[in-house]
């Protein structure tokens, strides 16, 4: 399938950028992990791999992550074979779990316990799909409104966005390329300060195989991008819950009260 | 002085950037203009430039521009060489003027008049100063609320916003793209739709000699580039004045009080 | 028509390549002339597209220029409108022109006079033809046996080599972009030294409107372009004759005789 | 240690390199592999390092490979953590072996059975060291003489190069790219058709920790890079003995005298 690669910062560990720049195409599933296990995951999935294609010599995995060493004892990269084997045979087109889930069980955003959160849009002629896995600093805001997280104790070293664009859309290589971009502007809309050590990447793929629309066409679906990544990063800390992980530590989800009564106060919501 | 450029959005005409990609420097003053009028402002900083160095033989313009051809008849390509060597002689280190000025005077953005902003902040080891070309869509956020224009009856194409970054902190050519990544981002904060018809750039450079800043100690610098261009760009609106151009067009400036009873309403400002 | 801009060494003026890259088309002739002509050709290009579109409003020429100021006194920038506009009225289907002709008439390429090269190659379903203005340092080879030239009493600072590559392969632009990276290594074939102040470029473009062919055919389209990149270089310099010129400079072309006997001994030739 | 990626062709799954490009330094050793290898080579390579570092919760290892599917029975994954430890436990400042070892073992180039190549230039100030990986296609070329090899049977699919070039002069990243990319542009000097389906990398970096040396001082060490990769590839090819794997397949090493004969006859040698 088409696809393309945005590099907010580069502080991160994404596996399989540089053939997907070259080739403009993915060819396997995404996975999304801790920060430690991504060669892990990208071998397991070459497992998956080789027995779907008893000829495979040469695939390209790709694999993005975020850094959850607050709330997960990461050094000892805890996810195997098995659990990447068992994620892709549960694999569905059920609409995906959103908060503390798969790879966003540790994670934590904009001061908040986040997760993986997702959104859709449709743009005129089709679909535009995101799923974040949401890890970065900042102060939240929603639609403008800032919502500041209660200050922490300890603040983890390295954070991260990876996000997952997919569209029906007919969209060739380089214009999924400006939708990924996109997807990246749209973290400051929620408040990300892009931190220098974080790892903000969007991957954008299209399941058409149409020629690829018109240039002239694409406002919508930028449109389309940003707002669905928007609140797909708002569902990833709407949906989480508070978490006591690793040593002890506690992140906090946004308490809904809290946020309901922002706001209201703000005018936003009536 | 060491320099990068960083590309949000690509349609427009920036005249020097792969140089300044390949050497991390540049070698000329940076001018402003409008669209079809960029050569003509190139050539004649030549002449500036020639005249200076007898024995030049290369030099590296850097000219960006944005497309005011709603106020303007820039079919006309009505900047000269006179213009712009007179806009070198009066250059000064006085504060630049802001609002309709210059390369501003015809710009619009978030569907008021615009024009040149400039703003600066103060990090720990230096200041970095922003200075904004405005001239693009979306609906202007001031501080997270949303300001809508009146919805205007004919709306230009092309559009675009070209952000300088002056700094005497010392960083390298790359780690000046990483700042001028951040202007790029900070576009999203006052409301731009980043379009996919706009020519967003922004150009960062430093006035030191010295040897390049620890990587660890460049978030207060981010955070002080975002803030400035936030600002920058809010001021560029601010400092508009309705203007009545080519064709009898009118691009109406942000009325102040609309502007604060919105800001009052939100609770933005007590 | 889809297009692409590789950069070899991004020390050199080329006019609009940001644009290419975000859009992935040229809507423009592509132009070539002298380093400090490269603005007026450019603002020329605007009045014979402004006179052909009177809505224009928005226009990205492409010009891409190399450094003669050995044998030309490129401080004058000689190049006017007229000439730019007269040889656009004189284009044509024709074979173009090899040798010291247009941007050509000065420059100097692996230490002999050279100028505009052409070639071209059958590919299984299309051709490829290239168009260099050459203009770069080294040591030449041909076909590689190396054909030292006479050393210089004085070098001229600056050189580059502009590669356009024409194409009726149905080619996307990230198709064209890997094209065009095989013309910059195909400097490397005739003895480039790929200097560090030479602006070596690569523009490649396709005239057909058909979807985009197969990854897996590309390895013969990237073959025809490396061989006809490599024989239009090398018949830059073999079109080319003995020029004085600036200051009584000279440039001697390389002697075809003395090319003829180097590859006879080394029994490249029979 | 200040480095820079540069990609020629990016069919490779190269381990690290965005964040090389974001942050212009590598923090690890840099291994060589296997295409199918590679994960459990980073993974492995984390072990290592989590061991020396009980705090390290972020560490960006930089794995490159090339495919040996021929030789070897890559399906397999043959390298363990155990070989991985073992390497690095044996690393040493000692000249890095040639031919058939390590990385090496299964690859062949230009025809011929390859594998690991070095060579070093000294340039005014420092040192310029090359380590090639030699997996790609073409027809060798010695000093410009072509060295064609037998038609092979089965040629197999997915071939790269991999280029390590290690200096102790000061550069800093961007100045490591520019050298990088001369890494890529040599493997036209010894023949590389620069094949689709390639994985061409080269990662360059500096163990200097002063001040970056300045730009125009840079033409002898672009010169130095390109003549050491040029003969590290030949290296490569010249310490490299038959070798048969996988399946009874069989690549032959290029005959010393064989190349020795085509150089006396083109005048080459004497």
């Amino acid at each position: 399938m088409p696809a393309a690669v945005a590099v907010g910062n580069g502080y991160g560990k994404l596996v399989g950028s540089t053939q997907v720049d070259e080739l403009g195409v993915i060819e396997t599933p995404i996975l999304l992990t801790g920060t430690l296990s991504v060669f892990r995951a990208a071998d397991a999935l070459l497992t998956y791999l080789l027995d779907l294609d008893p000829n495979a010599i040469s695939l390209n995995p790709i694999v993005g992550e975020t850094n959850d060493g607050f709330l997960s004892d990461i050094r000892q990269r805890p996810i195997t074979e098995q659990h990447v084997l068992g994620a892709l045979a549960s694999a569905s087109a059920e609409l995906p779990a959103e908060g503390c889930v798969g790879a966003g069980t540790g994670t934590a955003a904009l001061g908040f316990k986040a997760g993986i959160g997702t959104s859709s849009r449709v743009a005129p002629t089709g679909v535009v799909g995101a799923l974040v896995q949401a890890n970065f600093s900042g102060v939240l805001r929603v639609l403008g409104t800032p919502i500041p997280a209660p200050p922490s104790p300890s603040e983890p070293t390295g954070n991260s966005c990876m996000i997952v664009l997919a569209t029906d859309l007919p969209l060739d290589a380089r214009q999924l390329g400006r939708i990924a971009r996109r997807a990246i502007f749209a973290l400051g809309l929620v408040g990300s300060d892009y931190a220098p050590g974080s790892g903000d990447y969007a991957i954008a793929f299209s399941t058409s195989r149409q020629p690829p629309m018109p240039e002239q066409d694409l406002k919508p679906v930028f449109q389309a991008t940003m707002e669905s990544v928007e609140e797909a990063l708002l569902n990833s800390l709407t949906m989480a819950h508070t978490v006591t992980g690793f040593r002890g530590n506690t992140r906090y989800a946004v308490p809904h009260d809290y946020l309901l009564n922002r706001l209201s106060s703000a005018g936003v919501l009536h």
